[in-house]
């Protein structure tokens, strides 16, 4: 049976002492997230995802979501009552302003709550992170009557959310879309089409469910610019905001997947289902990416969930199996051999995922505190600033967290041999739920293509100058501490790597495209490990000033400090080999022709 | 629904033209091997691998394998007939010797059929692939009267075999196994223990099962020293060779695994079950080594035959799925978007695996044509040398290709979006299987630390030496070949971060062998990355030779030369690192304590 355990010291660490929030109080909420109140809050949220998700994990996997012949769909023994209690906790309005009932905390803190809740459980999870991103671009897009019918209900866990983008013609591009939607004359719309893949799309954890939907007015231009936004909701919604009968939207089936069965995947078929616009007519795409960016870091952090909870339980494994003896000698002479984390091999595997978690971990809260100097602050150059750091790095977070986070569910189950892929140990669960957060909310080599093709040229390159320009700057200011060397030294040759690589894109890759194409994903897995590998040196930086605090907080910094130098030294290296790969261009991958492959 | 069609043209130009398999003819059965007989042979291999064992593929993943409450276990439907006509065409006893019943072709042919019978099945390949191992193991080692009782029945496909390890405290450190061995005084032993995760340990395809048991005989040292391997037949076998009664022995349960769900992974419970020796008293894990080595070599080629069969769907879906535009402009106008092979980053992805699956099948056939010189010359110093490159290459073979085998399948998911998520697409199924080939027969840290503690250093290193040379001389007397130069370059820097990598082990690993465990893993991809890299070598210099005879041929033999420059540009590089990863040393694993981890 898998086990969780919150990391709920890493988090107080970053946030407290590496990302020091306190330094953010002016923004609001954050006065109100105090050092006390954060403990508490990160404590509570470790509790629920412990104690009530966790449990339901596996069995939640073998029982799976069922789909009744009337096209209603039951989650898992325990989910409903669970997702209740999680919404009667306040999880869901965390950030959500207190006039819908939220606690208008920051959204960083919500984050937080997210890694936890998705490692204990990332179906269950699921319910809410779609429910957290449909109210998000309600509250950014909807007028005011929309946000006072849906809002608070959302808030309150009475109703979810879904996001309805995919049909069965066209995943990625969304211009092909086909269902459409008719305007009624009384300012409604009538919407009939078909999606697939919507996740939570009929389930029985709430009273009501909020699909958006993305759908081409009559008339409209083809393409992405005839897109526009729709709310449609399962039942119908009074006037006194009382549910009303069925709407035209029902459930034709759920899909058979590789994992997050506890989830419920939904064909949606809509046949002239009421909805109203939500954002601007033809503009749908574009107030559907509040909910995207949103989705993308939640996904991101998605695969940093399982990484942890898969790294948890291959780590305890490590110290309790015995085999073998250490190849210096015994160290467990008394007991018939020694355990196995004795062995360099399973602490190179168990260490590169500890190495990727921690700074993963720091990389989203980094981001995290961005998003919400991004939305809250009144500064509009630290807006700006902010902003370009997001849109910068959520794809990044989006693909590499995912990509990294699948490697080491992998390598996690790894550790325990045969055992590993025998389903009562848990490890391969954690495979083939970690999986699906490369493919969704955009495959991640879409992630890799906005990176290189919008987010990096936007605005001159000033998101990706701006990040140079910090990790420049703070190498410069720590270039006298030889205790920080064995991470700057590392750094700064990636940081060169990226550097190089960035200018052989503006080189090569305007007069001939496909050389931007062709070295998208490793530029976008060269930007995140160049990013964890400031996170390292950023956290070695804070271990060294806290390990002065003494015996009870040293061992756990020197442990970071070590954790850091694996990074640096078995990890970071890596972006040679991505620069190289990037440099070789495009021409021999589009040389073969088609029918060759 | 996925597809497959075999390699053919692949393996012809690989055996004929890479490899000139007539240069052999001198060798026991190579005769008869002639190129007709090859294309024949292997074009058979194909028909049966894609007619009778593939459609079955997808639903025996569904279905499973059932026991029933009497211990007697049902494989799915269609498997029993699928294995009688794989029997019934000579296909388990192609290198068995005639005086079994067995054809005495090269072992280089079986290999051919069992990539394609993987790809094709990989659960129902096994029952055949144990068999195999058990039957070679049986010939090596068995008395007279063991071959003559079971090799012609196994030969003939009516009785099958299985290899009896693991049990659930040791799996890798089979110094502890518990099984006994008791001597009845009669040249017999009843056996009595459990076994956990035996392959095909009980199933209905066959009359009877020979199971192939390490056992501890009654007063034997403890620890690997004392270790015995027995033939274990699951029904008695009489002194005419009819048979008996059921033995001692009883399917306890099967496992719920990830994958591989057409085959029954068993728990086996021996009771008194009655066993003769097989090779010498406790030498059983030498005796077992011939088995296990010939399984390590096939679940090898079982992690390329899953990127293979992945490949070829990612390959059709990508000439299918129209999604977007090519980023340097409508290819195809005329229809709503492009087909996906257009973009940049999918046939990175495709080429990836592509340039994988080609080397790793050249590296697997010329490793078996050694196997052949190994087992059939009559020249001393050839049998020697092949021998060395067998020992060398096997657990390389075993670990890299099981590893990427298994990433391309991830890979080739990846192409399907979140099509590739849902069962219906049969591309997670690939995942699945592929998941367990980098677990069993010796997990992928075993298989480093083999080659890295074992392999490298004996007889002198003459085995990596010899390795060295033979590129060496390749390189040399291609120098003057400016077509071949973009190939041998690369290879020429791989070679010598290989040899940096092997020097960093003698100067560092013998005083402190935490440096060469810490090291293995990235020294076993290095010298995989290598030898695939001197396989593109040796087959560029061929296709560059084959492009002169003409347009028949040449629009292939050019896809090769652009398939090996993408290889040499994009995959080799990553060699750099692995040197500098294994030249970061031991240190900084081993000075985190157990408890911080």
């Amino acid at each position: 049976m898998p086990s969780y355990k919150a990391p709920v010291k890493d988090v107080l660490f970053l946030l407290n002492d590496v990302f020091q929030l306190e330094r953010y109080n002016n923004l609001p909420g954050f006065a109100e997230a105090t050092p006390d109140a954060v403990e508490a809050i990160v404590s509570g949220a470790a509790k629920i995802s412990e104690d009530v998700l966790q449990p339901l994990n596996q069995a939640g996997d073998r029982q799976g979501c069922t789909r009744h012949p009337d096209g209603a769909v039951t989650t898992p023994r325990g989910f409903k009552e669970a997702y209740s209690t999680y919404a009667a906790g306040g999880w869901l309005g965390l950030a959500a302003g207190t006039e819908y009932g939220g606690q208008g905390l920051p959204y960083t803190l919500a984050v937080v709550i997210n890694e936890f809740a998705s490692s204990a459980n990332m179906s269950l999870q699921m319910y809410a992170g779609l429910t957290q991103g449909a109210l998000l671009c309600l509250l950014t897009h909807g007028t005011p009557e929309q946000k006072r019918t849906f809002a608070p209900k959302m808030v309150a866990g009475e109703w979810s959310g879904t996001m309805n983008l995919t049909e069965p013609h066209c995943g990625t591009d969304l211009g092909l879309l086909k269902t459409k939607a008719i305007p009624k004359g009384d300012g409604t719309y009538a919407i009939s089409g078909q999606k697939i893949f919507i996740s939570a799309g009929e389930h029985d954890l709430t009273q009501n469910i909020v699909h958006l939907v993305l759908a081409r007015i009559e008339g409209a231009p083809a393409g992405t610019k005839g897109i526009s936004l729709f709310v449609v909701p399962k039942l119908l919604v009074g006037a006194d905001g009382g549910l009303g009968p069925r709407n035209g939207v029902s459930c034709g089936s759920i899909e058979h997947k590789m994992g997050i069965h506890g989830n419920a995947t939904c064909v949606l078929n809509y046949e002239n289902a009421a909805g109203t616009l939500l954002g601007q007519e033809n503009r749908g795409l574009n107030a559907m990416f509040v909910m995207m960016n949103e989705a993308r870091l939640g996904v991101g952090v998605q695969g940093l969930a399982q990484s942890e909870v898969a790294y948890q339980n291959a780590a305890a494994y490590a110290r309790e199996r015995l085999q073998m003896r250490s190849i210096s000698g015994p160290k467990f002479p008394e007991r018939p051999a020694d355990p196995i984390i004795v062995h360099p091999d399973v602490r190179r595997n168990l260490l590169s995922i500890k190495a990727f978690n921690e700074a993963a971990r720091a990389l989203v809260l980094w981001t995290a505190v961005q998003a919400d100097v991004a939305a809250r602050s009144e500064d509009a150059s630290a807006r700006q600033s902010a902003d370009d750091h997001l849109g910068l790095l959520t794809p990044v977070i989006k693909g590499v967290l995912s990509d990294i986070g699948f490697d080491n569910t992998v390598r996690a189950q790894q550790v325990f041999g045969g055992h590993g892929y025998i389903e009562e140990s848990g490890m391969e669960q954690f495979v083939r739920d970690a999986r699906i957060a490369m493919l969704y909310e955009g495959a991640n080599g879409i992630q890799a293509l906005d990176l290189v093709a919008r987010k990096l040229p936007r605005d001159g390159g000033r998101a990706i100058t701006s990040f140079f320009n910090e990790v420049g700057a703070f190498l410069k200011d720590n270039e006298g501490s030889a205790a920080l060397a064995p991470y700057l030294v590392p750094l700064r040759r990636s940081l060169g790597h990226l550097q190089q690589a960035t200018l052989w894109f503006v080189q090569n890759a305007l007069t001939r495209p496909d050389n931007a194409g062709a070295g998208s994903y490793d530029y976008m897995h060269l930007l995140g490990l160049a990013a964890m590998g400031y996170m390292w040196a950023r956290i070695a930086k804070t271990a060294l000033d806290r390990k002065r605090d003494g015996d009870g907080i040293a061992a756990r910094m020197d442990a970071k400090l070590m954790t850091g130098r694996f990074f640096m030294e078995r990890m970071l290296p890596e972006t040679g080999a991505q620069l190289a790969r990037i440099a070789s261009g495009a021409d021999t991958m589009m040389a073969l022709p088609a029918e060759m492959f």
